[in-house]
């Protein structure tokens, strides 16, 4: 609660309440946020309403009753739907779309808010429904109008860690796709790692109990990787290519001989092999990316 | 150091003083083991004779100065010509090899110790040589004779977290190739990421900032996919297979859209999209292992 920082804390309005819409306005009520919802579907709102939320019959007395306007619907048309035919109420107030969205989507709903008068500011939720009101576990990743952030902070910090990725909308979607694809891959090294280790009868459980810390540490080394590539200056004494291609082949090789799919592991090989075969083999690993951005290079 | 708990610190005998040999020797002399040393190239072993090692003429002798016979050479090859005439000398000593094997090799290598009265402990180095040292980061991993491990348990200990995996010898070599496996796709799915946000200007070092911390949250989430693994019930209530369909197609839309290749999406789409084929799209998406695991599954 920041009533004393800040004077009394903002009316917010959140709508949709399916299990994130519902998770995000219990964390306002907690924080003291006199909070108005509504769904399509009202009966969501009842817990909401026994703590203390104000159930509003519209979305157009929802939007007339909130400072900040939360969108968390399941997609682009569910939200396009509802804002749309309250675009008057909308006008001159500040709307926050928590709903994911590609980045193109992002951009294209900013540009609407803009040509209407609301101030618009895209959100990436990067946590599950339970993890909402905890900054430890839930990061909520804005871009857009940082006016609406400045304004609502403390309100929008309640949910979780708060990062501001600039004043162009389609930011938020566009990290929150690239975060969302490097855990994707993470899993399915996982899932390789362990289809691998139960061809000798490791269970998934003692493989993960060596596996989590192992793949924490290794995330050690991505702020150094990160480094090479701003700089565009791969040259390196360790961490080659070609002593990573060693490595991949063997494991291939071992997966192979053990008779399980090597089809999450071919494509970092295959990366590996073109930037050898290109001359690269005694550069950074971390040139891989270079191969992903340009894939004729 | 551990004289008091259990008697003067065992003399060690390190066979390979590369970079890796030349950490583990240091380790041990920084703990107070008489150490004594050999390599191929002798002029590696200055750095530790100037802080106590002894330096031995031949592998012979290296192999007669120590209880337990540590070899830390590139690979099984050189591993092999260098134990092989000296096997009388090893036989009824205890043998720890460091070395890189894949797990064909390690059993092999243990069969080979056994005809020969030599206790063979295999061992897989999950960590460079700088970590060599700090058990919160250089984790060591042991299969083979549990007699070698307890009897020179403080000697290994001061090289990093101590594991061990039980009695056949290819499993520290098997979940080392696993733990790669997990590595290299975390690593692919960080330069992807990379690539993607990077075709809006955002920099390495700005996606890294928010990965780091992503990556390492999503771990959490693989004790509770490695019990529904184990468990063989792929049925769920959430992250189901359907719905992670829809969060991959996304991210190759998103790519494509934006030129990037999508090689490294693609083999988790795949399997994701196979299992929802075959009407498994309610399960679980730890279900995947079952497509590694059956390539035809
Ligand atoms: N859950 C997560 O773990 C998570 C994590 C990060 C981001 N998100 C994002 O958060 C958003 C909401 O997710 P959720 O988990 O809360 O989904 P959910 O539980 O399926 O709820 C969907 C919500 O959208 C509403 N809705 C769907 N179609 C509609 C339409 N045509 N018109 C009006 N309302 C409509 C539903 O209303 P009814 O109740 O009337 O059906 C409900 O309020 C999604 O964009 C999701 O990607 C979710
Ligand atoms: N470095 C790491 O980050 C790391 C991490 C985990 C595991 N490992 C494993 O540790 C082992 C050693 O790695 P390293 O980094 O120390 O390698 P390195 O610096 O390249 O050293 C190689 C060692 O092997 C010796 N050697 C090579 N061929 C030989 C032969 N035919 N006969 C006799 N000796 C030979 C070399 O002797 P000379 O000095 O005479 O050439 C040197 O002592 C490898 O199996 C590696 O996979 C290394």
């Amino acid at each position: 609660m920041n009533e004393h920082a800040s004077g009394p804390a903002a009316p917010v309005t959140v709508i949709g309440l399916g299990s994130m819409g519902q998770a995000v306005a219990a964390a306002f009520l907690k924080g003291g946020h006199p909070t108005t919802i509504w769904n399509r579907t009202a009966a969501k709102g009842r817990d909401l309403v026994a703590r203390g939320a104000v159930l509003a019959h519209s979305p157009a007395d929802a939007v007339r009753a909130g400072g900040l306007v939360v969108v968390c619907v399941l997609d682009r048309e569910a939200a396009q739907g509802i804002l749309g035919p309250v675009e008057a109420e909308l006008a001159g107030r500040s709307l926050t779309v928590l709903t994911s969205l590609s980045p193109e989507e992002a951009e294209e709903m900013a540009q609407w808010a803009a040509e209407r008068n609301i101030s618009f500011l895209g959100g990436a939720i990067m946590a599950t429904p339970d993890l909402i009101g905890d900054p430890e576990a839930a990061s909520i990743l804005y871009a857009g109008s940082h006016t609406v952030l400045r304004e609502y902070r403390p309100a929008l910090e309640l949910l979780g860690a708060t990062t501001y990725l600039g004043d162009s909308a389609a930011r938020a979607s566009l990290l929150e796709t690239g975060l969302l694809a490097s855990m994707y891959a993470m899993f399915a090294g996982f899932y390789h790692g362990t289809a691998l280790v139960g061809t000798d009868g490791v269970t998934a459980e003692e493989f993960t109990a060596l596996a989590v810390p192992w793949l924490k540490a290794m995330t050690t080394f991505l702020p150094g990787q990160a480094e090479i590539i701003d700089a565009g200056d791969y040259t390196t004494d360790q961490q080659s290519l070609e002593f990573n291609k060693g490595g991949l082949d063997h494991i291939i090789r071992i997966s192979e001989a053990r008779g399980i799919a090597t089809d999450v592991m071919r494509p970092m090989a295959a990366l590996v092999d073109r930037q050898v075969e290109r001359g690269h083999g005694a550069d950074s690993v971390a040139r891989l990316v270079e191969g992903i951005r340009y894939p004729e290079a």
